[in-house]
């Protein structure tokens, strides 16, 4: 056992690299609601998802098993940069002056700078297995990409990212990693699908969107029998994934005996949330703990604080599986925020089914309030944040600010999801005075809650 | 023991930081060439630094010690990104087929991307410690002054840093990052000292120079009491803290029971050159090995393999101490690359003096090799480097394909000092194939050989 009073960073060896992902399907108290066809509106059936995933995947997607076995060759490329580290944030306590105990598991410290590349390795692993040559995926800010563009460029695959053209043009350097990493890259809406060609033909000058860049990946894949469609987020099968960070932060919080009175994670499609909070929540759900799992979103963007809970589209094209979730409506657009990785309209289905069974809660945070607390951290613990982890380290601040009020020794932890290396120019924004704080238009919400799908129920 | 066929990489506890830095000169043939007074060309002496360092760092340049304990404090704050992982590069192998077995100290992963951290935290730590307030330096690239501005801000001093103009505008990132952990950043030639303002009253538009910057810093130093100036390479006491590199990657290598045959890292100054080899190095001076230590250079800037050993400025505004090196003379100015921290006149004293004695070797490569070498690396391992450690990368790659021809199972280790986050522009320069070659102007070399000091001897 280690003192918890002289440790300031946890770090385990290889051999505690979990040896299966976990499923928090196997331990809720109700089944989870079934996926419907977007082109049918009918219940869908595993098939449907076989002309863009492999049957391996789409059995992890619907699975009810507990444990799931990573195989051998994923952990170990995992081994290059995992188990991550666990740190004690002593500056962050000492800038703060509070009584809390508060601990991050630092997900930002592999090569492509975020969680992402768990689920990476996973989808493009069982796609290799199944004999795919290629996979297909959209990115917005780019970090999804370039976890795939790794992936795959590990294992021998090729890469075709179709990046929202706003974020081509002005994000290049993500754009120059993928590329490093053997990725295709083309500006969304492009010329080389249907789709992109049918927009383009409309509006030559459309900058993109992530349904756009969607619905062109998604094409892609389903009229290449060699190709597979990849997505980063929201489905079961990628909060599967993710669900090795909570349990290495676990076994971490174990060797200095050590548990959450609180978890806080950034919560948009909800993969970096599910992956930290579920092994905790396992804990709850089978009555060994009362621990408080607490999903952080931006104002602007509130799916679970402000969204219903109703059967709705995955995205704005209608072609991934209408899921019951909270949602804002998929044709709801959130303002341009910093976050983009949390600027989705709904949470996956899992996380949405566990807050409205009151497992879970929520907190929403404003874009100005975000990046104090992302500054904050950077100078007490001297890592740049992402913006979209900033909102965990927001909530947790906030919290530890409770404890120095009430004197309660709370011990608070948070997932920090992936460094802001590349989010240098929403820093400059903010350090130059000119960042605009987070707005909500309620009656865009009302308008697109108008549009949710009629099911044959 | 950890069997080495089955890691990737090899992380060590906390209780393995080193408790000393490892001071070379106790173990050199001959004792250092003494340092000249720039302003009376008389030797120098230690009254002659300390208007600008602290007594406790002139004590440790001219030290003679074998080992310099390094202090708790220090220690604590290395606590959160050391012992640095050691890799084996298996990606590397397998891409080349080759029978060496090579392996990698990785000095990215800490919040500020390289290496630099190791002596910003050890230098600030010392003037705390003697009363300085604020710290003043200069800045290329701005690796080193955000090492600085963190670890000055981690320890409640202020950070001047005056960066060279050019890069100041055209790499706004990095002065983003020094912002962010609290650095006031200055383009340089600024307003704010007196060699400022007297080259802005002759060219209101001059872009800048390191040379320039120094001296700006320096001025900043001697005129102000409660501030001193911190450089972060060349000088002995820099290179010394560095060398918890070496002594981590050794212990490392030790836990799986290897030695290397050839041990690389780049130079520019020497910094993390001495880091990563003087350790080893102590194993060839008392007879315990034969390690290879290379050095490896841009062909741009080929200090060791084309300059001369003699007495130099350290600087082109002559203001810091001439030393006995290797240089191309202080008014040589090499051509634009994009390895930035390379592009440095001179190599360190005590790198110059063991490679006059035959106790290292050095090898330079041009531009386009480094850039094919680092994206070949990112693609096999899964890391950007940096375009200066990609010098490391280059040799290495190099020296494993002589081992496939000869079927030699040597085993190869270098220094990777830095990831290439910002430095996306000159990736995406290579990799669009607008990138020029090294080209090196020996006439150049001719005409600034003239203008080395004259000495009171």
């Amino acid at each position: 056992m280690i003192n918890k009073n002289n440790v300031t960073k946890i770090v385990l060896p290889e051999s505690d690299i979990p040896k299966y992902w976990y499923n928090i399907v196997a331990d809720m108290k109700n089944a989870p609601e079934p996926y419907y066809n977007p082109q049918t509106g009918e219940k869908m059936v595993p098939a449907d998802m076989e002309a863009i995933f492999p049957k391996s995947l789409i059995e992890q997607e619907l699975s009810k098993e507990r444990y799931i076995e990573i195989p051998e060759e994923v952990r170990g490329y995992y081994q290059s940069f995992r188990p991550s580290p666990l740190y004690r944030a002593r500056g962050l306590e000492k800038a703060l002056d509070t009584p809390a105990r508060i601990y991050y598991k630092y997900e930002g410290g592999n090569a492509t700078g975020s969680h992402k590349l768990n689920t990476a390795l996973a989808q493009v692993y069982y796609n290799k297995e199944a004999g795919i040559k290629r996979l297909a995926t959209e990115t917005g800010a780019g970090q999804w990409g370039c976890a795939l563009s790794m992936a795959t460029q590990m294992m021998g695959l090729d890469c075709t990212v179709y990046m929202v053209k706003v974020s081509y043009n002005q994000k290049p350097y993500r754009r120059d990693m993928m590329q490093i990493f053997g990725g295709t890259v083309y500006a969304s809406p492009s010329e080389h699908t249907n789709n992109g060609r049918a927009i383009l033909a409309k509006d030559p000058n459309c900058n993109g969107a992530l349904g756009i860049a969607i619905s062109e990946a998604v094409e892609d894949a389903v009229l290449h029998n060699d190709t597979n469609y990849a997505l980063g987020s929201v489905l079961n099968h990628v909060c599967l994934h993710q669900t090795i960070i909570g349990q290495e932060a676990k076994r971490q919080m174990e060797v200095i005996d050590e548990y959450p009175d609180i978890v806080f994670a950034c919560c948009g499609g909800g993969s970096n949330f599910s992956g930290m909070a579920f092994p905790f929540l396992q804990d709850k759900l089978t009555g060994k703990s009362n621990v408080q799992c607490v999903a952080v979103e931006p104002m602007s963007c509130p799916t679970l604080t402000k969204g219903v809970y109703d059967y709705d589209y995955g995205d704005t094209a209608k072609m991934a599986p209408i899921a019951k979730m909270y949602t804002l409506g998929h044709d709801f657009m959130p303002p341009a925020i910093h976050s983009g990785g949390l600027r989705y309209h709904g949470a996956g289905a899992l996380i949405s089914q566990l807050y409205h069974e009151g497992e879970i809660s929520a907190r929403a945070y404003g874009q100005l309030s975000v990046f104090d607390a992302a500054v904050f951290f950077a100078k007490a613990e001297g890592i740049v944040p992402a913006p979209e982890s900033s909102h965990a380290i927001c909530a947790a601040i906030d919290e530890a600010e409770r404890c120095k009020e009430s004197g309660e020794e709370k011990v608070i932890l948070f997932c920090l999801s992936g460094n802001g290396y590349f989010d240098m120019t929403a820093y400059e924004n903010y350090l130059s005075g000119k960042m605009q704080d987070s707005v909500f238009d309620e009656s865009a919400l009302q308008e697109s809650l108008q549009k949710l799908p009629d099911l044959k129920k």
